[in-house]
């Protein structure tokens, strides 16, 4: 474990998602690493940690009871924090920022603001399935390549009519909340475990599609030149973002299919 | 309104959604249904209320302050209970059940339960939006007709590959929690806003697909046989269902497309 990581105050928390990418396992170690609350990332530091996430999803398990099988990373356990002390194990990526939120000090002053958090939250990651589906248009469990046909038109689509309606709701989130977040928060005027998840969104599509963000941008200032730019300089996240904990975009959610970005 | 509606003992909820389909609304209604308690179907029983839902998400919308705008509907206006006592709007399916579901009692008897009540509802509504793309696979702006070929390849591999997947995901959840659930309930000993959120895409699913789900429900006996039958059955569904306030499935998300189907 790095020793940028804090000492703990809270539950041993166990993230359990695939290693080597950020992939959807990444909007939970941002909302620890924005906190400053330190977690155990399994497969990333543990010898043969990802047969832990394989047992997890085993298309036969019927969970370890009180808890229920996981359809699919990431995962959080949270030793003794279930029923009867039971380790308590929480699968989706919005639930479970749901769950951390309040206690990680990431969801809002208020029931609306947390509402509220958990709303754009949900809007960021359909864009990233959405972004996902650009290279995988007809079947997730089949290669690329046998689906780039497909894959061609469905990226013409999100490029020109999804980036910029997801893009341009975000703004005017922004301009909405200007007077309190001025531009550098959603919700609120504090960091949210919304704008580590908007950011990262943002971070995946300028890795994917550079071409299409950089013609892009101008068209969405209180995002790109206040929001993007100050929420990587938070305390905890510059850090992470420096360090190796930080994977780099691969073959993930996130691709560079040149081909599939504007010509 | 109805008078099947029970007097109000809640604030004065308002669903704003598209009318005359179910669509992703209709989870919502089921959660007010099957707690019993009183709503405003905005368009559906007003005058000219889809007027209402197009200011809501017009795309130079920034709020109506302190609310957000709102990305897409559903939405949830709650009269008096945002911030100085203003009308709180939320957005985003599982943002709204997550806020009634204490409210409504259907979000479990524990933190761990309501977290998986949230988590079982957030795979539910991924197979609600795969079951939008089989015959939306390129554009959802465009018309099926226009993106028919790539429809056939994508609702093949979800027939074939998904909806098992999926079913037989639900089915060992049910299993898990046999114990206390009985087959019936998801998530401990009572009925939750995940059971009615799975319920109705399942009843959606044998709309679109009629000739897969026959052929693949004997695979699934817990789902389909104890689960699906039980549900309907609930105090209050079952009133719902039989009412004109259910809309028929038609051109939503679910459609029957019988080329789409199992052949």
């Amino acid at each position: 474990m790095s020793a940028n990581k804090k000492a703990r105050t809270h539950p041993p928390y166990e993230l359990l998602y695939w290693p080597g990418i950020p992939g959807r396992g990444e909007f939970i170690r941002l909302a620890f690493e924005a906190a400053g609350v330190s977690y155990k990332d399994v497969s990333n530091e543990e010898k043969d940690g990802v047969k832990a996430i394989k047992a997890l999803t085993s298309p036969t398990s019927i969970g370890t009871s009180p808890n229920p099988p996981v359809f699919a990373p990431p995962a959080l356990r949270i030793p003794s924090e279930g029923k009867s002390a039971s380790d308590l194990i929480i699968y989706q990526t919005p639930s479970i920022l749901s769950y951390l939120g309040p206690k990680l000090n990431l969801a809002g002053a208020d029931e609306a603001e947390s509402a509220w958090i958990l709303s754009h939250t949900l809007t960021a990651l359909d864009l990233n399935n959405e972004a996902h589906d650009t290279h995988h248009p007809i079947s997730v469990a089949d290669y690329y390549e046998d689906q780039k046909e497909e894959a061609l038109k469905k990226a013409k689509n999100f490029r020109e009519a999804r980036i910029p309606k997801f893009l341009g709701f975000f703004e005017r989130v922004l301009k909405g909340n200007e007077k309190e977040g001025g531009g550098k928060f959603l919700v609120g005027g504090k960091l949210s475990y919304a704008d580590t998840t908007v950011w990262h969104v943002l971070n995946g599509l300028e890795f994917g599609f550079p071409k299409e963000m950089e013609a892009r941008k101008q068209e969405f200032p209180l995002l790109f030149e206040t929001f993007y730019a100050i929420v990587q300089e938070q305390s905890g996240l510059k850090e992470y973002l420096a360090s190796d904990r930080r994977q780099p975009f691969s073959m993930g959610v996130f691709r560079h299919y040149p081909e599939l970005d504007r010509q």
